[in-house]
């Protein structure tokens, strides 16, 4: 099969043998796959993930960095057969997404982050028979691409345990932040303050749900808000991902106040414990997506509730991924560009 | 007055003017007062205290390095004076304790870190007079100046919501974390395992209520705990405070784990994010006693549910006080060297 592959902090196109399920496993055609700022950052970042995984026995230890693996682990696809003893939940022709997770033994891979499990920027993928979400026939396949990344913001706002007296702030408003705006707003109590460098997001926030949107080089997003009466944001979900975040956020909540961490920092951050210990800062790690998010993501998608539309942009074949990666972030850039192998090659 | 004082890291005997109350201030005449491993941080780290409070506008800002301050914030004194349109809550001759903090203005020092209120390493203190406790009849001196922290341990304890369905990890057993200890025990539901590289520790530990007291450098304890059925902890409370802790605890925890940051370190910790993501970890920054914690703290030693008495250590003048803080920590110190302002100089 065709695939994009990160090789040596690298994306090339490269010819790979064709995936060959096993028992408990789909083989399956991707059709779309979004590209995740994760697997920017890998490319620069991924050595610490690696290491870290080795030493703590994490599901990225089996990387080797000078190896290929295929990334892309937002997708959906049809099925097209399955290993020899499998239960076969989902008829070949039907879409799938699922978790991109492979069970391995008593351990685990991620798809799209491992040598065994291709992700969706190669043209077959394998996925574990038994987190097989099957696509309703209506949605598009570019918009059940974004289950995944829906459901990771999802996540994220769950965790946070939203409640009546709180105030949320999402800081960064690409796919993960959007997707947390859309879960607080589903769970439908808390004012929501979003914040981005970028119009164009902040107007998506607004559009998912959030009450206001501000940019916080003209707003402080920790200070007394007008548009809410005055009040204070205490639940802060982070959802940018670059070191020193970690650090700012701290030195600007309030007292007692919560904050989740999304975004996926593979740099060390320094850290001041007694400047959080003063405030008696909860810090909620949150790391991504369970099946039950996956549900509901699906189906807020399939059901209209949440509309993920406005969040794509283009549409690449495989030639264009090196550069995609290369420009994931900035003015002017889309939510999500998600790439189709089935195009041609540019 | 005659106090011992930091200035410029190191500890030296001044005769100082005598503090003159305000309206609202008690004036005090120290009996006793705990010296505390966060007066011996603070030789050495309080600029990065100092620094990061200037720049987050907290109780710190104000210390200058190269003046002296009197430290000393777990004391226990008798009230001689008010300043003048005091409410004068406790009667002169009385004892009293308090949480180590005065207001001013709408801001708050921190007695102990502070040019303006001196704390227990000196013969008079001012004490703001809405915050005094007083201290029964019949406890000793030296008990009541454990008050506070053992306040800080229970508050520590308190903040990690111990459950039914928890196991503690208690790491590290100075008074802090006997606190932590003995304020579980008093919660009465969770199975509590100590851990502390010495003996003398470990064993009062057991008598402040925990079940298994262990060596960590020979049990994990993060492993399955063979006195506990194999039951793995999940609650883990931080009471070392030095670099690196955090992080080699992130990566020890179990998934979904829960971890109390008590210790107070004052160097920036090296974290990984993504590490305490892919567990989807909690960090609670628990940072001191509130006066709910002091309140329980005084009742439980009056009352002989906790006993403090196997705490303490030498009882010493203010000529002592530099070399005790230089001997804080190590094999067979005491949890508590207590300094009495009014015993001869050496």
């Amino acid at each position: 099969m065709k695939a994009a592959c990160i090789e040596n902090g690298a994306v090339h196109v490269r010819e790979l043998p064709d995936p060959e399920p096993r028992r408990g496993q789909a083989l399956v055609r991707t059709h779309s796959c979004g590209l995740c700022a994760s697997d920017a950052h890998f490319l620069t970042g991924g050595r610490h993930v690696i290491e870290l995984s080795r030493r703590m026995g994490g599901p990225y230890a089996g990387l080797d960095e000078t190896r290929p693996f295929v990334p892309g682990h937002e997708f959906v696809g049809e099925v097209i057969d399955y290993g020899a003893g499998s239960r076969r939940p989902v008829a070949p022709g039907r879409r799938v997404t699922s978790v991109p997770i492979m069970r391995q033994g008593g351990a685990h891979a991620v798809v799209g982050f491992s040598h065994d499990c291709p992700g969706g920027c190669g043209e077959l993928m394998l996925l574990d028979e038994d987190f097989l979400l099957e696509v309703p026939e209506g949605l598009p396949d570019d918009h059940a691409a974004l289950i995944e990344p829906l459901a990771v913001g999802l996540e994220h706002a769950r965790r946070g345990r939203p409640g009546k007296d709180d105030v949320a702030l999402v800081l960064g408003c690409g796919a993960i932040g959007l997707g947390v705006v859309a879960g607080l707003a589903l769970a439908g109590a808390v004012p929501i303050v979003a914040a981005d460098f970028h119009a164009d997001r902040r107007e998506l926030a607004l559009k998912a749900g959030a009450h206001i949107a501000i940019d916080p080089r003209e707003v402080d997003p920790y200070g007394p808000l007008p548009d809410l009466g005055g009040r204070r944001v205490n639940l802060v979900y982070e959802n940018v991902g670059v070191p020193g975040m970690l650090q700012r956020i701290i030195e600007s909540m309030p007292f007692d106040g919560r904050l989740v961490m999304g975004g996926y920092c593979m740099e060390p951050e320094p850290l001041y414990v007694f400047a959080a210990q003063n405030k008696r800062l909860n810090i909620q790690f949150a790391g991504g997506e369970e099946p039950q998010d996956m549900d509901l993501a699906m189906r807020s998608i399939a059901e209209g509730r949440i509309d993920v539309a406005p969040w794509l942009g283009e549409r690449i074949g495989l030639g264009s991924v090196a550069a995609a990666i290369a420009n994931l972030s900035g003015p002017g850039t889309s939510v999500r560009t998600v790439v189709d192998p089935r195009l041609q090659l540019s």
